[in-house]
């Protein structure tokens, strides 16, 4: 049996780094920033524990672009190389660096926020550039200055350099198919995307700074300028600071240094902030989300020790809570898995909930402490929490408590004040909760004045997904339905002991009902015949609850029905056998007239439930200006 | 100056394949069975130019998964390694033998469907198990079988082997975090993802088949069985056969392969087929798109010599053909570079531009020889045509000539025909060509039924980007216009030279005004007398063109107009002058009558636009039973 070691060909590895590494070349300079910020943050760290003995400064990062001469120059002010630390981290592919220092000085170097995680960075310059250099002077005493050079031959060059000043400069010379990255544009944008946040300052050009007017200065003078640095980042964004430093108006001005296009002001925020047993800060915003077309853009981010990685949370937070915006920041949250693998992993799943339990405890609180406020935001924050009660049980459990059930006259209640309000008003005889609901206050006005007249509380759900909530509590509580206010006449809603009387005999409904038969020979309406109020409408066209509801659920997602969006819509035509008309229709001897009256009564009752439509509301119309004159 | 070469340590690689040669660990068995699959076709190569003189025979690749063991085998029939090779080949990473093979047997290997692109794939195993063996034995004369292994430390194993049949068996002992692995689902929907069209069968596990019943069977005795490899692809998918070979039924067939949760049928098949300047095979499908909950999970599929790469052909495909479905393979697309990178590719250009104007002259060989058919399909296909328009000025040069324009009535007219058509009754005193259109049959009937009656034509434009498609149609066209049927009264859309004459006088029209406009007090309300004829309606309700387009456009996307969504609804009441109706309201004296007529009138004339709602439609059914009696 041979033994032996596998043999990497150097050669193979540079075309391997540039093709695999990351699927996206961009990724460059996230990576060469993270290094030099690294290199700063190591100084600061070794300074302040009296490791180093010089002066750390206000070290920033600068980022040139030298479009003419296809240069890319990337310098930081940190800790530098010796010629022997190049040899050991640049010469010798994927000895992580960041590693190394992290098990030296162990804790402090943690808390010093290195970033360390993408130790193989500097590699990625060969993504798109075709020679790299690097100049370099250490912090420490007597360091010389290091020239390296290498075109990913994978041949180097190595010599003493001119440096003056402690800190490293990377310069890429840029490969004819990235030329993209000699537009300043791209840069600002890349800087943007992937360093806005980061902890030390990074300055990419200068820009033009308008001064105080000397006092001496005339009216006409215009005012003097200078040239500043123009520093693209925030080195301490708000989810670095503790909540107690904090006010209101710094997590709003926080949400728009984070969504610049977004015009509207966040509702509330939350603010993440644990140690263990992993480590995760951050900010989330619940958004105004009604008509928002920037929802599927300005999205939660994900960051690294304040390095942008993603703003595809999708497996870190719970579905329901991705319509959220704001800021993640834990280095606990593996990378580059798969989303399987992600959503099985344990530390994930705790942060998942921890975000979880963090919300419903912000809603609750704010529910509690000031419910008037909780109930003007309702509204735009409704889908996140029923969405949130249906699909994770835990969270149903607390929401529960502050969900939000409004009436159609803007009365919002718990669901426990709900049942308080109406359990003797709306129990029916067989001891059931009836709870009636509107979906469109306008369309189904005429059915909810008529449930008002009765006295009948009536909801307004119009959630997209609340058929599937209402479909949830009926089976979570005990003795409850939902009945909407046309599903039905009111009295078979919420069927009492007392029966009303019909002023017809059986005879006389006999006859109304072949009358009316001999009429209506549309197969979609069954007529029937019912004993109500004197005053309530003469003919009602109404549609039953059950099947309506799994069409509705169907259409919004799942509902296991599986042919039911192409069954046709059922309806009853309940006639009050009761109202004057419907004497008159009887008492009519001519058939022609009785027809009259029948058409012109059913014609009301289809506008009435939005039925009335195209050719049919033009007669109607007609019709009805000749019986205006 | 020192000059050397970069040292790569291998201790610090594998940990670098396993964070980073892909970000989806699932794929490591895409790699293997490609392995595989280049195997076997390179022995089949050998064999066909008489190099291996060995029966090719009808090879299969095996999958098999120990689930006790925590294996998994990939096994294959093919050219397997002598000694040297393996010691070549997989002890050296990163050299690729495909490339070698490649450039050694040039064009032929070619032909022969060598995948070679996945070089590396091999070490992909290691994201997954912490040991690989593998056992091989070439088909070279006298070859010996070799058994490696390695635990990815990188120290390897070589010894003599014990396979006794050519070919490679490849091993993973799978590692604690990939367990997910070892289960069948997940190995087949792996296969099924990746796999499904390879060109060498692939088995994974058995199934059993019923066998016809023997002729001395009875009755009763059960059909005989029995086990039978489970072969899960199709090795001879139908885009790598000649048109000229396939029928209608076969793309059918091939359809549901490619998605078997689709039950509709797709409208109409493409195969591309191109070797020059750049390789491009597949089918694509027009679907109904009509209500379809599959849009965006059934989507175009890009593969490279038969292996699934992805379902995102951003930037591959034209944006608005991204609707269709199917199937491209092409292995000049360059993977794994950024998307802004592959849209400024050449060759990636040429691809996306000759699949438009495959997909063009499709659409015109349809529409020019089955043009019944055409019209039967233009609405599920208008609006990927509509948006191709939009988008792409080569695409709406040639589109101009078939797409279709569809009257309420159901004509379809392509817009010369509608031109030639309409141009003596709907050209105005300005020589300007004015289209009327309606966006909804049923809600805009009474006004589509005036047009009508003038003899004028109307368009159905229904589709939610036809607003855009106008404006480009209007700036591309001369002296053209589109009107909807409800933007201002007819004899105002289209205005002739001759005017109708008042029956009333202007004193009369000035004492209407004011009796009208003590009425109505709504501010949206702009009242407007007409001379119309005496049969067409007495008040109709209208909304101007253009504000009305700018704000579906903004609706929809663009347009630029900021802040015209926000803008309240204004409408033009027209009261026709000409008809007895108002006539009558100007001669009645008592105001409380007159309101009342006016109200009913104006109640009319909202409930023509679907302007009357709620409570006030409500009120209004009230009113007219309380008429009815």
């Amino acid at each position: 049996m041979a033994t032996g070691k596998i043999n990497v060909s150097v050669e193979n590895i540079f075309p391997l780094i540039k093709k695999f590494l990351y699927s996206d070349h961009e990724i460059f300079l996230r990576e060469l920033v993270s290094n030099a910020t690294d290199a700063t943050l190591k100084l600061k760290h070794l300074t302040s524990i009296g490791e180093a003995k010089v002066e750390y400064g206000n070290p920033m990062i600068e980022i040139k672009v030298d479009k003419e001469g296809k240069k890319i120059h990337v310098i930081d002010q940190g800790i530098g190389m010796t010629e022997d630390e190049v040899k050991k981290y640049i010469n010798e592919l994927a000895f992580s660096g960041a590693e190394e220092f992290l098990n030296k000085y162990e804790d402090g170097a943690k808390e010093s926020g290195i970033i360390g995680h993408f130790g193989l960075g500097f590699y990625s310059a060969f993504m798109v550039a075709d020679q790299v250099e690097i100049n370099t002077k250490s912090f420490k005493e007597d360091a010389e200055a290091v020239h390296w050079s290498c075109d990913g031959s994978p041949n180097f060059t190595l010599e003493p350099g001119s440096r003056q000043e402690r800190g490293t400069e990377i310069i890429l010379h840029i490969a004819e198919d990235s030329t993209e990255f000699l537009e300043d544009s791209r840069i600002s944008q890349l800087l943007n995307k992937y360093n806005k946040f980061m902890p030390i300052p990074i300055k990419f050009g200068t820009k033009t700074e308008t001064l105080p007017k000397p006092e001496d200065a005339k009216e006409d003078d215009p005012a003097p300028t200078q040239e500043v640095d123009n520093i693209i980042n925030n080195p301490n964004p708000a989810w670095t600071k503790q909540p107690a430093d904090l006010e209101e108006k710094d997590y709003k001005e926080f949400y728009r240094e984070l969504y610049p296009m977004q015009f509207e002001e966040p509702l509330f925020n939350i603010h993440l902030n644990v140690d263990y047993p992993f480590n995760l800060t951050g900010i989330l915003y619940f958004p105004k989300l009604t008509n928002d077309l920037n929802v599927q853009k300005d999205r939660i981010q994900l960051y690294q020790n304040q390095v942008f990685v993603t703003d595809n949370v999708e497996g870190i937070v719970p579905e329901f809570l991705t319509m959220l915006r704001g800021v993640i920041d834990s280095p606990d949250i593996p990378l580059n898995v798969s989303r399987s693998y992600l959503q099985a992993d344990g530390a994930v799943k705790k942060i998942s909930s921890y975000i979880t339990r963090k919300v419903a405890d912000k809603l609750n609180s704010l529910f509690k402490n000031n419910r008037e406020e909780f109930e003007q935001k309702w509204n735009d924050i409704k889908i996140v929490i029923e969405y949130g009660m249906l699909s994770e049980d835990k969270f149903f459990e607390k929401a529960d408590k502050f969900a939000l059930y409004p009436t159609v006259d803007g009365t919002y209640y718990t669901f426990e004040e709900l049942q308080e309000k109406i359990k003797e008003n709306q129990t029916d005889k067989d001891d059931k909760l009836v709870v009636l609901y509107a979906s469109d206050k306008v369309a189904q006005h005429s059915y909810i004045e008529a449930a008002k007249a009765k006295g009948y509380e009536v909801l307004l759900m119009d959630s997209p997904i609340i058929a599937h909530l209402m479909q949830k509590l009926e089976t979570s509580k005990e003795k409850l339905s939902f009945a909407r206010v046309d599903a039905d006449h009111l009295d078979n809603l919420i069927k009492k002991e007392d029966a009303q009387i019909s002023k017809l005999s059986d005879e006389e409904k006999e006859t109304l009902k072949k009358n009316l038969e001999e009429v209506i020979t549309d197969k979609s309406y069954t007529v029937q015949l019912e004993a109500m109020d004197s005053d309530a409408s003469p003919f009602i066209i109404t549609e039953p609850e059950f099947m309506r509801r799994m069409k509705e659920m169907q259409q919004t997602g799942g509902g296991g029905m599986f042919a039911m969006g192409s069954m046709p819509d059922m309806y009853n035509l309940i006639v009050n056998t009761n109202h004057p008309l419907v004497g008159e229709i009887l008492n009519t001897k001519t058939a022609k007239k009785r027809e009259r009256l029948i058409n012109q009564s059913i014609d009301l009752a289809r506008l009435s439930k939005g039925l009335l439509k195209g050719e049919e509301l033009t007669n109607f119309i007609k019709r009805s200006y000749d019986m205006v004159k």
